[in-house]
């Protein structure tokens, strides 16, 4: 039996104030940091743990964030990379359904997609302030009818022209869990209703684990500082220091979502973890 | 008997970053925004609605904040101006305890001290976001030394040199209260745990709904956009709508906490509304 590897696949970068990096605390200006997917190669099958951010979505609904992406960076080309299709991917896991961690999602028809239950409930009904969060639905055009439904509005999301219409096959799941060996889902509220952040046990080191927006960096999490996109502050907290908990316990290696500063020092695909 | 009057007393201004005004809507940059405090003098007594900042407090641990106040705008400055004494004033009600809404509560050693009994706790025992916010405890060493205590901090804070120390005679309330004829206490928490929004009623004019921290400014309520500054983001949206079908349902003007462009236009002590 093969052994379980990991890549990470480099998705591009947006920008967002020091402000929303860092709750309150800043300092302000721009910052620019890194969005990425991460491939797990399991005996089980091909996992996906989130998809990053479609270029033209933002471009369209969000420019100030300013993308940079080339086209090894969309998920098809990040996937070509490693001699993989779309249609290769068994599970897309999704953290959250922030735009930049399921953006690439519309390329995964044949995956069935899983997140946590309260999430998907959250994002056909988002809160007035996470709306831009929840902006990008397309992936999923039955749930993106049913939020702009629940938002009053007309101007209902569709899928880009080139993209086949389709609502995914969607599992929920609750609570901590083992969704296949040595792959853990661990609860992490608060930066969404239902955050999940993910562990990968490895052959050759110490475990991988994906802190997902729960924490987008060191820093973050050297300072005990959230982010400014959120849905409950007091849980975000919570779940930072049950971050930093889970990886004493298991002696694991976190892995944040949008680090600057330790992106670089991440081995990113063609090669691999394992 | 007398007729109920309303004085707002200028406390100066402060400056928080544009993103911290508009939660995750900015502009970013500056803004200066004013502070104030509101006396009602009622006939069954003189009520001081929330204090402003204390200067020297801000300078010594919130100096980015940039604080401008004149002598007049203190608490006692500002009475003067009226022909009143710190210890002519009866209650003190605080809309919460963060340092801009109680800096001046020192001087009013006579007064028995209003809050809310959710507020009373939580300034005791802060979420690790809100320290900053609940700063200024000096007018009660009692709950500044609990607070620290909590915090496990050594550094427990003690009031300045020049005022006795002393802990308020305090009174908790909960829950919608008209405290006394024609003077509405109404519950609007998520900026902090235990919110109060103050509206007075008068002979001569439509009813004054002070917003205090659940509405900075007239724009807020426009956009409905919260403060980044909160301790729940979703029951804050609520009280930003509460207090809007408030104002509806009595016919009142709302009277925002922080707001530039509206200040200008109000009364300011020592002229009153009544």
């Amino acid at each position: 039996m093969s052994e379980t590897k990991v890549y990470l696949l480099d998705g591009g970068s947006l920008v967002i104030d020091g402000y929303h990096f860092f709750w309150n605390r800043g300092p302000g200006g721009e910052m620019r940091f890194p969005s990425y997917a991460v491939l797990i190669d399991h005996p089980d099958g091909k996992y996906l743990y989130d998809t990053g951010f479609d270029y033209d979505h933002v471009m369209k609904v969000l420019p100030f964030e300013k993308p940079i992406q080339e086209a090894e960076q969309t998920i098809p080309g990040a996937l070509a990379k490693i001699g993989l299709k779309p249609e290769d991917i068994d599970y897309v896991i999704n953290s959250h359904y922030h735009f930049d961690h399921c953006g690439g999602n519309k390329h995964l028809k044949e995956a069935c997609t899983l997140c946590h239950a309260l999430e998907f409930e959250a994002c056909k009904c988002p809160q007035p302030f996470e709306m831009l969060g929840y902006s990008d639905l397309s992936f999923a055009p039955e749930i993106a009818r049913q939020a702009a439904l629940a938002a009053g509005s007309d101007a209902v999301q569709e899928p880009p022209q080139d993209v086949d219409q389709y609502t995914p096959k969607f599992e929920t799941v609750t609570g901590d869990q083992e969704i296949a060996k040595g792959l853990w889902l661990f609860e992490t509220p608060g930066h969404t209703a239902g955050h999940y952040s993910l562990m990968v046990e490895l052959a050759g080191r110490r475990p991988m684990l994906f802190t997902g927006d729960a924490c987008y960096s060191q820093k973050s999490m050297d300072m005990m500082c959230i982010a400014s996109f959120h849905l409950d502050p007091v849980a975000s907290v919570q779940s930072l220091q049950r971050l930093k908990d889970l990886a004493e316990k298991y002696d694991a290696e976190l892995f944040y979502s949008h680090d600057p500063d330790t992106w670089p020092d991440y081995v990113k695909a063609p090669a691999f973890y394992s």
